[in-house]
């Protein structure tokens, strides 16, 4: 099987759609916190810290340390966690729950939308996330994401890179995995998909975690290397 | 709580959003089927009686006399039992699944598109109907039906009726029951979610069952009767 049996696009959304650093960079810098030794608190430094709690949280799900929960749940837990961390008091809990919905409020990268409708035209294109269903539809609509269908790992009932939600995709659409296309900026992500049988191509996005930048060196094993969306439907032929 | 709190609108699909008795009627016309007897199959009389199995079928599935399946597979089951039912003989296997498949095909009603696109301005809207996830999305490409999200009872492996749909959407969009408004062209599937705690809204179809008509009297349990979806979004203050 090769591009040409490709029927369906399914794309991780954090990082590979939308500029996570960024945007919860600019909310928290807006709050305008405060840690306990009276300092301002750095946005960038406080969005990574809260991502850097991402992985290790969804391991203990894996493991079974942590039930399942809604993503939603977890970013409220490494909230928590990031706000005692940085020694930051004194928010409402309605202000901590809209906090943690910032991750609804993402913005796309700049190529993203016109990537995405390019590619609907040829393509279903469906989220393939972490990320739980209301997270993402919420997401699709302040950034205008134009996605046939919402997937998650809430399908599911487990955590990518668990086979389930790969292979998901395809028993959803009733193909073989080589008719999926996984599209990430993660290289793990893609393996996982890899091993389920579905085709990848992965997406630079050397901004990920903000000016540190990021390793995007191409790794063969990937059926495409692209630059971003623009460029991925170009690949496939869609105009 | 009234409609002023209302986030989220879910749809059922078949007969509320699109006409699925004229375009499996036209494709069946379109096959050309025949009898036993030599006489040519009425596409109207085929698409009744395929249409009549559905409701049996679900039971039996509720009732644990057929395991649990997508609604796709279980429309190929009914399928089998019309074409005996009417004596068509011949059809080779690739032709029984394209046919299967007229349910991914179904025309939107005139006042769909339109009504959807000025809701969606406003609300979340989502499919919630027993079409599987892979079935609503190839309709929504095919129809052009501008969904946010597709939810279906696949995606808690239950039928409507079954409460855990309708509490389903409530809990994927973390809100009250009373913030969903469940929008059908049918009376026992509106009185199923509110028997949950949902709104609910009538939309009269008058030829969801073609020619012979249907009784679309207003139940005054309902929070709205709509004539059309572009009614509905008129109704709901949607430009």
């Amino acid at each position: 099987m090769d591009l040409d049996g490709v029927e369906v696009l399914a794309f991780d959304v954090f990082g590979t759609v939308v500029d996570w650093y960024s945007s919860v960079a600019a909310e928290v810098a807006e709050l305008g916190l405060t840690a306990g030794d009276g300092s301002a608190v750095d946005g960038g430094r406080f969005a990574l810290a809260w991502r850097a709690r991402y992985a290790p949280t969804l391991h203990r799900v894996a493991a079974g340390e942590l039930t399942w929960a809604p993503l939603d749940d977890l970013h409220r837990l490494m909230l928590d966690d990031c706000l005692a961390e940085f020694d930051v008091r004194g928010l409402s809990e309605d202000q901590k729950r809209h906090l943690t919905r910032v991750w609804h409020r993402l913005r796309p990268w700049p190529d993203s939308v016109e990537g995405l409708t390019r590619l609907k035209r040829r393509f279903v294109i469906c989220t393939l996330s972490n990320g739980n269903i209301g997270l993402l539809t919420r997401m699709a609509k302040f950034a205008g994401l134009p996605w046939d269908c919402v997937l998650s790992a809430e399908n599911v009932g487990r955590y990518k890179p668990d086979p389930a939600t790969y292979l998901g995709v395809a028993r959803t659409f009733d193909v073989e995995p080589a008719r999926v296309l996984m599209v990430a900026a993660h290289h793990d992500d893609l393996a996982g998909a890899r091993r389920c049988g579905l085709l990848t191509a992965y997406v630079e996005r050397p901004r990920e975690f903000g000016p540190r930048g990021k390793d995007v060196s191409p790794d063969p094993a990937n059926t495409l290397h692209v630059r971003d969306l623009r460029d991925l439907a170009e690949r496939l032929g869609c105009q």
